[in-house]
């Protein structure tokens, strides 16, 4: 089975080094002109049909690690060849008004938002929420571009020349306990496993810490984010993984932030921690297999290596670290790797997870929402 | 890091995915003019030797996962670049008499043995030893070929003929409850890390199953085991993994049976089984990283998939199996994956076994020495 990967980065990169013992080939169309996958056959895609062609020529099915993709390209490819998750999650991925729409029409409960198409409506609806309010243009946000925050309504005219679009989602801000995500995964005939539940620390909107299972989530809770999930692979009649990122509030509620059609960062932990990776799930998926177990070996927390690399032989001395480096040069902000901790117990997670961020040059401080 | 690794089967496409997490690069040398890896760049080697100068242009250091390479090949490339095992490994793994002769030297136990070069001595060796005796050529033998096995003194001159070699070792043969293997890894600095013993199945000379934690090894005998495989580490100051293959007797005592320079299939539970496989140990070790922990997670049974390959998806159907083919086509004999199967306890790990080989067209019964 020769998998074909729309996006050349690091998730392809891991989903072919789950995909080898499979007997999976790889063959990646990078659109961005700067691949990293650095394993299987990378095509880099320029508008040549001839191409796509070759790409389509190749591949049995075809899957993407990279959800910022011309949507007409995929429904070409569709048309061709079996695309899991189909199109439709890409596009409405793709536009945060669509995904709202989305999460409203299932019952998903979110933070307050509204959509707004011009400076005036913006102000009012930052006096309507309640500032602070976060403004946000609906397309092509990535990793915390084309945002801005109003401290004041009166910061609206400025905060929509600089985001500079024609759409913009503003949400009011909720208090939060920790940030969240749940994975999950559907196979081709609806069978659905689920992920326990990461905690998540971002900062400058960047993931630097994935912990799980969390010490102290109420089963109910992750009851309620396995029935979020549920719903929104069921609507899209998605095959493959997929994530929703979620705020729990200081009542225990959740309110659904945003989702991916595909395997994520928050959940890398899985590689070491759990007894089926998400990668690994994802390819089985798609291919009809059998999904995998999604349970936790042991608690487990993923270290993000951003900007700069760590000393390798010090970051696997810790025991039970597992390393896994992209081969990507360094540049601030850069994910160029992340680092699995596991331990026997979450006290013993803690001092390593310490011990970890002493060694990665830009790891900010890690402090979970369960220590209280 | 960009390794060479002399070989280019299974083995290396092992070590080489559990050497991409580690941003190693990988240069595969073949000299059977069938490489399988399927990942990496392969080389094959034809005597060329602008193409060895190619290959050692690109590489940072060499290593090797196939042991019947010409010892001067591999004593000129370590003229130029770090080789680790050294050549010397290789060359003593060549040859079954210089392999005994080191157990002795060593103090490590063996089968009583003889070498011979004549009908007549094999005949006289037969006799002395007491029949049934296994008479091996003492180089070139691989999986159970040039070998015979004499009932009586009197098929010396048949056993001579068939072999046609003119030096082989005559092993009286061991009554032995099992056979085993003990896989350690020795660091740049001498570091030693053991894996705990594994009990093997072969069947037709071919391994079948490999199961570890063995539930009935005393810990004594892992002690042994553990230092009869650090004296040849440290004699032959080796850096990597090195396997050694034993028999052990009705009154516990290990023999040595023979060991192998690399990672080995006997190691292939650690893959899911262990908290760092032999691998990626092997990778570290030559690196001049530090080691990884070598304990087992869980209860591990790894099951060849030989000649013809059984349905993936029945397969992954069992909770905490993980499949790891090698896309190779089919043929008789012909290792082609494996299975690991991970259980909380002995039991449920037998019933998932007998589960496994129920669905593997070519698997025989699975019994292994502590089932009484």
């Amino acid at each position: 089975m020769n998998i074909g990967v729309l996006g050349a980065g690091q998730l392809g990169r891991m989903l072919a080094l789950a995909g080898y013992p499979l007997a999976n080939r790889f063959t990646f169309l990078d659109t961005t002109g700067h691949p990293s996958a650095g394993i299987g056959d990378v095509m880099i895609y320029t508008d040549q049909h001839h191409l796509l062609d070759d790409f389509l020529a190749k591949v049995d099915l075809v899957t993407y690690e990279f959800e910022h993709l011309p949507v007409a390209l995929v429904q070409a490819i569709e048309e061709v060849k079996p695309v899991y998750p189909s199109s439709e999650a890409i596009r409405i991925c793709q536009n945060r008004a669509e995904e709202k729409a989305l999460f409203d029409r299932l019952g998903i409960p979110t933070p307050a938002y509204r959509i707004v198409e011009s400076a005036e409506a913006l102000e009012a609806a930052a006096r309507e929420l309640g500032t602070p309010v976060v403004a946000k243009s609906v397309t092509e946000g990535y990793d915390g571009k084309g945002q801005a925050v109003l401290r004041d309504p009166g910061e609206a005219a400025e905060a929509w020349r600089s985001i500079n679009h024609p759409k913009l989602i503003v949400e009011a801000f909720v208090d939060f306990v920790r940030e969240v995500s749940i994975i999950a995964v559907r196979g081709r005939e609806g069978e659905v496993a689920f992920y326990p539940m990461a905690e998540n620390l971002h900062v400058d909107g960047i993931l630097r810490y994935s912990l799980a299972p969390m010490p102290d989530l109420d089963e109910s809770v992750q009851q309620t984010a396995d029935g979020y999930i549920r719903a929104l692979l069921d609507e899209l009649d998605y095959v493959g993984v997929l994530t929703l990122e979620l705020f729990q509030t200081r009542d225990g509620k959740l309110l659904a932030n945003e989702m991916a059609p595909r395997v994520h960062n928050s959940g890398h932990w899985t590689m070491d921690g759990a007894v089926t990776s998400q990668f690994e799930n994802h390819l089985r998926a798609i291919q009809g297999l059998p999904l995998g177990d999604t349970s936790a070996r042991k608690p487990t927390c993923m270290v993000n290596v951003i900007g700069q690399e760590g000393d390798p032989a010090a970051i696997l001395a810790i025991t039970d670290a597992h390393l896994h480096r992209y081969d990507k040069s360094e540049r601030p902000g850069r994910k160029l790797g992340h680092v699995n901790l596991v331990a026997e117990s979450h006290a013993e997670l803690l001092e390593k997870v310490h011990a970890c961020a002493w060694l990665l040059p830009e790891a900010p401080e890690a402090r979970f929402s369960f220590e209280g």
